[in-house]
C-alpha cells in the first residue's frame, strides 16, 4: 500500500474502533508523540490502547492528506458530542514494510490574534 | 519547480527577508489563512506585507517537508530572541503555474495533557 492508502486506512480504523485493523497498520516499535504535551507512546499495543481508551463518542474525518512514498501529513476534523470541533494535524513516517513507524500528532487551539496586525488581515 | 522546491524557496525567502523573491513564488490571488485566529490575507502584496511586518529578529528552519506534485506540508522551527521557540505547521496548494495559491498556517501551543491518560504515556 502507498503511504496515502495506509494513512487513510489508519484514520478509518480509528474512526471505526477497529483496533485489529489499526494494529496491522503499525510497526512493532511504532512511536507516537504529542510535541505540545511532550507525551510519547512506544509500541503497537500502546498506540492501539492510547486510541482505544480515548474517551467520548467522537468521530473523525480526514480533511487534508499530503503523501510521498513513505511519509504523509494529514489534517482531521474531530467531533465529539458536547465539545467544540477540533482540527488534528499528524505527520507519519512509514518503514520499509509500509507500516507506520512514527506519528507526530498536533492539536492546535484557537487563540486571539495580535492587535498589531489587524490592519493586514480580514477575519472570518 | 516542484512543490517541494517551491515551498522550500518560500521559507528561505522569508527567512532572508527577500520580499521580491517571496512575491515571485506567490499567485496573484494567493490566500493565506490562520484557522486558529480566523485571519485571512488575500493577494500577493498582502501576503508579502504580512510577513515583512512580522515583528522581531526571528529566524526559521524547515524541519519537515512532505510534498506531492501541487501540494505540500511543512513544519518549521521559529526562533525569535526573548521568546520560546515555536513550531509552525503549514499546508500549501500550488496553481497550474507552480505558484503558491493557498497557505494554511497553524501555530500549536504547549498544553497540559489530560491526567486520565498518564498511565498510557511517557513524558519528555
Amino acid at each position: 500500500m502507498s503511504a496515502a492508502t495506509t494513512v487513510r486506512a489508519f484514520w478509518e480504523a480509528i474512526d471505526r474502533r477497529d483496533w485489529d485493523a489499526l494494529g496491522r497498520l503499525l510497526a512493532d516499535d511504532v512511536v507516537y508523540e504529542v510535541p505540545q504535551t511532550r507525551e510519547r507512546v512506544r509500541g503497537r499495543a500502546g498506540v492501539v490502547r492510547f486510541n482505544a481508551e480515548y474517551p467520548g463518542e467522537w468521530h473523525l474525518t480526514v480533511t487534508t492528506l499530503v503523501a510521498e512514498a513513505d511519509r504523509a501529513a494529514t489534517t482531521i476534523g474531530f467531533a465529539s458530542p458536547g465539545l467544540p470541533d477540533q482540527t488534528g494535524i499528524a505527520f507519519f513516517t512509514l518503514d520499509d514494510d509500509g507500516r507506520i513507524a512514527r506519528i507526530e500528532d498536533w492539536w492546535p487551539e484557537p487563540y486571539e490574534p495580535p492587535a498589531d496586525r489587524a490592519h493586514l488581515v480580514e477575519r472570518w
